[in-house]
């Protein structure tokens, strides 16, 4: 066991400080890796701050983050898949059981026995995980992830969140060549919607509510913009959609988006909002259509979700911030006020 | 053109009574069927009284029934696939334009153009279409289907509509040997949605308020019967079931059955509420879940069911009346006395 930095918040309304906390040595099935970037994912702010206390309390004190890029320092004995030096990556889950059903399929985010990155029952030290806020983080190969070497690391960390969590319903509801494809809220998931859609060949609309980021969305991918608020513009795509990412967590009126979709079309929503949301059964049926959820993705679809990005040199559009600003940043996320994620430079951390 | 006997209602107030209507001569493609039994549908009683008037607004008199089953007495000379004497049936759609992508991939029933049975404009003599309440009707043959010949024909008239709307759903999200599938409301849809999921070989568990309806549900093809107002019960099944058809078409808690979804499982609403359903997103993303609606089916999936059924020799569980009684069955079907579809004995109009 040995002591390293890292940022964390000792209750709900505490701000995020500079501390120490202890990281295990590296078993032999163990990656240990320096972490240079972080993103800011906007779950670490629910957490912090307890806000989803009903279903995932928050233990104190926290350190978030599970966005995590940086170099492998140590490999125990029994890992051959990496070497210290090679950069490697870890999203949300740290360890799951291996042996259940949904481990065995690739799905280790629906394990009954998985451990998130942070504020999950910590295994080997006791107490919860810490996340990627941290100089250094001991994870089991099996959670760790390559990152192919083209990519610019800042806006790699995104990817283990913001991307998995986009890249995996498209890929399960096929988006690709001559689809029509939705993207609903651009922000930290939602430009990761556009980018991967438009990278799998489809034709993407992005709908918004201000006119304004009509120019931002055709930069990230989008063939065309709709104003949301535009009756008239949102009725000339009545049912033409195959697929349409909904990224919003506020509330809003998700029936307007389902009538877009075409027969068999999907809406899939990745954001959750806090209140159930009114679904007309009609709009459902007059089209046999779907309305999912998706939750990040399994290991294998990571990896294969950041080699996708690797062949089309996807990252996310990022702000580089030092871990000293992160307490601005989280009042800047709740304005939407990034685009499109924070990432924080890790190497800040060694001034503390 | 020629007058035939047929019951209709003057208004949404107004019972169903005996009347004559004008029938086409049949033309090249058409093909005429004497009707033997035409199935109550609660599409027949919401379009009499003018419940979707919102949508669908009833012209009056009216003239319901949309599963029809006879004998055909006349075809046209382009007509091939049948002839006088064959046993048919007539769903709830008589015509489409044909050419559209819809029709073109044999989902007619969202053809922009799509004529139903009854209360739609009839292209052939004006006003509106008239349904199965009546001797015979006259059908453009790409909308006749094919009865197997074992079929009881009183309890073949369902499948019509309730058995390809409960069909659909589960061939489109693959009901199968090694799948659990629950069915939520035993009446006219959910007892063909039991029936169907036993013959496709899945482990069927239904879903129902009343502990006296187990029998009943055992009989149809139930493996288990699960009291939904039992929360130890329910929480049993917790992320066990593949798929569930909902057939409840009164305001209910669907999140409570989206719960009992495993990974990627899917529930599939037939019945239409009201008002809209609040559904929680946390409980589709935590498990990947999606919620469906489906809308009968297109012509060859229909006739592919059918087929299904002679094979399965699966007909719905009929009471038999004659026409004379079709406004006292109505009461009776809003108070579910019912097991578990009115089929009327067309012979009984003769008399009138």
């Amino acid at each position: 066991m040995h002591n390293i930095k890292a940022y964390s918040a000792a209750g709900a309304t505490s701000p995020l400080t500079s501390t120490k906390i202890a990281r295990r040595d590296p078993t032999e099935h163990d990656v240990e890796i320096e972490i240079l970037f972080c993103g800011i994912c906007h779950s670490d702010l629910h957490s912090v701050r307890n806000e989803w206390s009903e279903f995932m309390p928050t233990a104190y004190p926290i350190v978030p983050g599970h966005e995590i890029v940086g170099r492998i320092t140590k490999v125990g004995s029994a890992v051959k898949k990496f070497k210290p030096g090679d950069v490697a990556a870890v999203g949300c889950m740290v360890d799951s059981d291996g042996t259940c059903p949904e481990c065995r399929a690739g799905f280790e985010q629906f394990c009954p026995n998985m451990t998130l990155t942070f504020n999950s029952p910590d295994k080997h030290l006791g107490g919860v995980t810490y996340g990627g806020y941290s100089e250094s983080i001991v994870v089991d190969q099996r959670f760790v992830l390559r990152v192919p070497s083209n990519l610019n690391l800042a806006g790699a960390a995104p990817l283990l969140c913001a991307g998995i969590t986009t890249y995996s319903p498209m890929r399960r509801w096929k988006v690709g060549k001559g689809k029509k494809v939705g993207v609903v809220g651009l922000g930290g998931l939602g430009h990761m919607g556009v980018k991967f859609a438009h990278a799998l060949g489809a034709h993407v609309v992005v709908f918004t509510t201000s006119p304004n980021k009509k120019e931002a969305a055709h930069r990230l991918g989008a063939d065309e913009v709709v104003v949301s608020r535009d009756a008239g513009e949102m009725q000339k795509h009545a049912e033409s959609f195959d697929f349409i990412l909904d990224a919003v967590s506020a509330e809003h009126d998700i029936n307007a988006y389902i009538s877009l979709l075409r027969r068999d079309g999907n809406l899939t929503i990745v954001g959750a909002p806090p209140k159930p949301l009114p679904v007309a059964a009609l709009g459902l049926i007059m089209r046999n259509r779907s309305f999912s959820g998706s939750m990040i993705g399994g290991i294998p679809e990571t990896q294969e979700m950041l080699d996708f990005c690797g062949k089309h040199n996807i990252t996310a559009d990022v702000e580089v911030i030092p871990i000293q600003k992160v307490n601005e940043a989280y009042e800047r996320l709740l304005k939407s006020d990034v685009k499109y994620r924070f990432s924080i430079d890790m190497a800040s951390l060694k001034s503390e």
